[in-house]
């Protein structure tokens, strides 16, 4: 296509600017969980969608806890295409920082030529900006874009994505009018293996508690001296033994009547996806490696002694786990306080595939505790999503499959379940994915970042070889996001 | 007596001075757990025993953590009696007194007439002076004392008594001269009724971690994402299963093999003293109100519902507890970090009675882990020691019993396994009453204190009517320590 040729060529002439727009978005802090500069940064992407052209731009606020910025661009073309993305970022820890976080800079860093040091580098405001300036060169190049586009920029990701399901319903008949969904992120690995992200696994996460209060046994205001668990019950042994019915000994099943009943992952077509690929893509079973994975994770094996790529893979990507994140109650200092405590809680967060329902889960494990006698034990759910079953097939992914194959790039499709372990970051693609929208979706692009959530998060901006391939800097990244619109446009 | 008239009479007239001895010994702070002050109050009480005419006066360091001060009284008298103290106290948070801890000021507290606030009022060092103060109104009114005396005060009771053991045995010479040992305390209780030391539980304070490093399954040197629990093991759901493993559902039974086997109490005898009395003492089972301790505890029931006075004391002195006293491990903070954690660690203090032996209970804890499976569980003894199994009818004891009678004052006698919950506070009287020196023991004396370990700890200097009888202020607890002596002198 000569068309993306010349926007390829403007983006290499225009390359310096590019990386300043990138820096500018990123040293605009926008930290959800403490609002910093969140305002701030959506205004600043507000009026970049304004400067590009689009029209109905608004910040969906304040229904949501932050903004959500909408923006439409009318290309006068057949197909339009929903861009999602998320302009807040995780806080950070400056001290263990090499540059300031939010400074920006970019630096040299074997075996890379040149990275940008910042947070939200690649998780996601890097990636967003890319996809902006290429939006720019496609229109100053080619003067018009090959798709309509709808612009969905959400604040709150990082927290939960909690807004996005009211969103969807406020905006569905906007929103409907669309006949796919893109998450513009960079796709290749330290190997410079390309991993699409389709669709996700659902999460729940749960608190529990065991209190004297609620219990009616045992101290119910107050941890009492030690020594009365001669006398009195304890919420605390109470705690231990309501949490070792939810699992089998080793931890691994989920004892709770019906947990597995609606499960139908795998399916054929899941194993032969992994066995053998799809396309040109590489199959996961030949490019997963557990010892690698043994030697980043630190631990020495897995469940069930597990070592076969495949079984490993199914696991990781069909299964659904129980886990305890964290357990507090009575004196956790130091020393010899002895303390017969009123409560314990445990977080937990649960990880569930097609077709296990959200509701029906948390119904589940409530009827649980309460056919083993423990009905007093608080039960609430933190937070949720459900999973997002995507076509890997459908358009949208098809035209990033074109794209990595465009550029030589090696890829690897994970099944619809994907878990963010492979195929991060993680995004809310249920709410595109599943009722009402069933849109088709697909998120990806060349490049490489990392570090998200920690000190030193960063993106490639000029690549180097690696064990699977070339990983593509800046100029790869916004290339393949230009290309993805037109590959869609031709579909 | 008319001496010990004699004695009394000179208690009245200085009682002014003797105040202000009180309050200058607790002035001087001495924290064993942070050191303040320690070592200024241990000179400060060699100086004071060297006024009284002791010899061999030493300060028993660098050997233990803090002094213990050694001194011998000679009267020339036929008998002997070990004077045990203890001179640390427990920190402070000055900003919850309502007068500075170290000021020792003299108000007035309904119902009291007059009490005495500042730390270690009543646990120990205000009973600890009134003794000294009792010592020397004895010298001035009688001429000299009638019983022998060898002091051992103590300076990390706070701190579990560690270097008692190794005392005991260091000075076991010096110390089996005595025919028993008195500890000086106050024994009312709010109600006036008199409740003396005797014997203690036994008491082992475990911690057990279970760890992925030891285990050789799941993460190993740090918490990893909580969405790898698909394909990882889990040390914390492990904890959960081991800990589970050691009582009963109910929590109230311990799962140990052998727990149970070598209890001998209650005897007959301990039940017929719960029930009886002796001598004119008020039965256990006619004072203890069970009402009254669920509403200090807010508690609405006591384990197995029970309800009869004698049914819960004999829980209370009699039963082994395996408590768990805290918990903790993976992300305890606010929101929904997803987190498999490395490790998870919990506390337990046990109670036991005669004649469990704590090593062999440890030895039994960690036979139990390693027949289930757990021989990676971490098992360590953070402190403890055993019962003191004393006979009710000993001499010192009966000396009590004789000073209670003579101030008609109402008096309750726990049997020998006194718990510090019924009658505080807590002191190391198996290093006397156990092996070697298997000494005759008991602490008390008239007056009343409370808030030990917390702000505005007091001691009672006017006393006032209760529901048991008259609380005696400051010259009643002289003079009844002054009393003990003479009565041991002529048993």
């Amino acid at each position: 296509m000569e068309e993306l040729e010349r926007v390829y060529r403007h983006i290499d002439e225009h390359l310096d600017e590019h990386i300043e727009r990138v820096r500018k978005l990123i040293q605009q802090p926008s930290i959800s969980q403490t609002g910093e500069g969140v305002i701030e940064c959506a205004e600043m992407l507000k009026d970049w969608l304004l400067d590009l052209g689009c029209s109905h731009v608004e910040l969906a606020e304040p229904e949501y806890f932050w903004p959500i910025i909408y923006g439409e661009y009318n290309a006068g073309a057949e197909k339009t295409l929903i861009i999602y993305g998320m302009y807040d970022v995780q806080p950070v820890e400056p001290e263990l920082w090499d540059y300031p976080p939010f400074e920006a800079r970019v630096v040299e860093r074997p075996p890379f030529k040149r990275v940008l040091i910042g947070r939200g580098a690649i998780n996601t405001k890097g990636p967003m900006a890319a996809f902006l300036n290429a939006f720019e060169s496609i229109q100053q190049a080619a003067g018009e874009l090959p798709v309509n586009l709808i612009f969905v920029f959400e604040g709150e990701e990082e927290r939960g994505s909690v807004s996005m399901p009211k969103f969807v319903r406020d905006y569905e008949q906007r929103l409907k009018r669309a006949d796919g969904v893109y998450f513009p992120i960079c796709s290749q690995d330290r190997n410079g293996l390309a991993r699409p992200s389709l669709g996700s696994e659902g999460i729940l996460y749960i608190e529990l508690e065991t209190n004297g209060a609620l219990w009616g046994r045992g101290p119910t205001q107050f941890g009492v001296h030690g020594g009365l668990k001669r006398i009195l019950d304890s919420p605390a042994w109470r705690h231990i033994k309501m949490l070792s019915t939810l699992v089998s000994d080793d931890g691994n099943k989920v004892e709770i009547e019906g947990w597995y009943d609606d499960i139908v992952v795998p399916t054929e077509e899941d194993l032969r996806l992994l066995r053998e690929g799809y396309r040109k893509s590489t199959p996961a079973v030949e490019v997963f490696d557990p010892e690698i994975l043994k030697e980043t994770l630190k631990v020495k094996c897995f469940k069930y002694d597990l070592e076969k790529p495949e079984d490993i893979l199914r696991e990781m990507l069909f299964s659904t786990s129980f886990n305890l994140d964290g357990i507090w109650g009575g004196w956790t200092g130091p020393g010899t306080k002895t303390l017969l405590p009123h409560k314990v809680v445990s977080k937990h967060n649960i990880r569930f595939v097609p077709k296990q329902d959200i509701d029906d889960l948390f119904r589940k494990i409530r009827a649980h505790l309460d056919k083993h006698g423990y009905k007093d034990v608080a039960l609430r759910k933190l937070a949720g999503y459900p999973w997002a079953l995507v076509d890997y097939k459908n358009p949208v992914a098809e035209s990033l499959y074109d794209v990595f194959e465009e550029f030589g790039v090696r890829y690897t499709i994970y099944p619809p379940v994907a878990n963010p372990v492979l195929t991060s970051p993680a995004w809310p693609a249920y709410v595109f994915a599943g009722e009402p929208l069933k849109l088709p979706i697909a998120g990806g692009a060349l490049g490489h970042g990392g570090l998200a959530h920690s000190p030193n998060e960063y993106i490639v901006i000029e690549g180097c070889e690696a064990k699977y391939g070339y990983i593509h800097g800046l100029d790869g990244v916004e290339k393949s996001m230009a290309s993805v619109l037109y590959h869609f446009a031709e579909r």
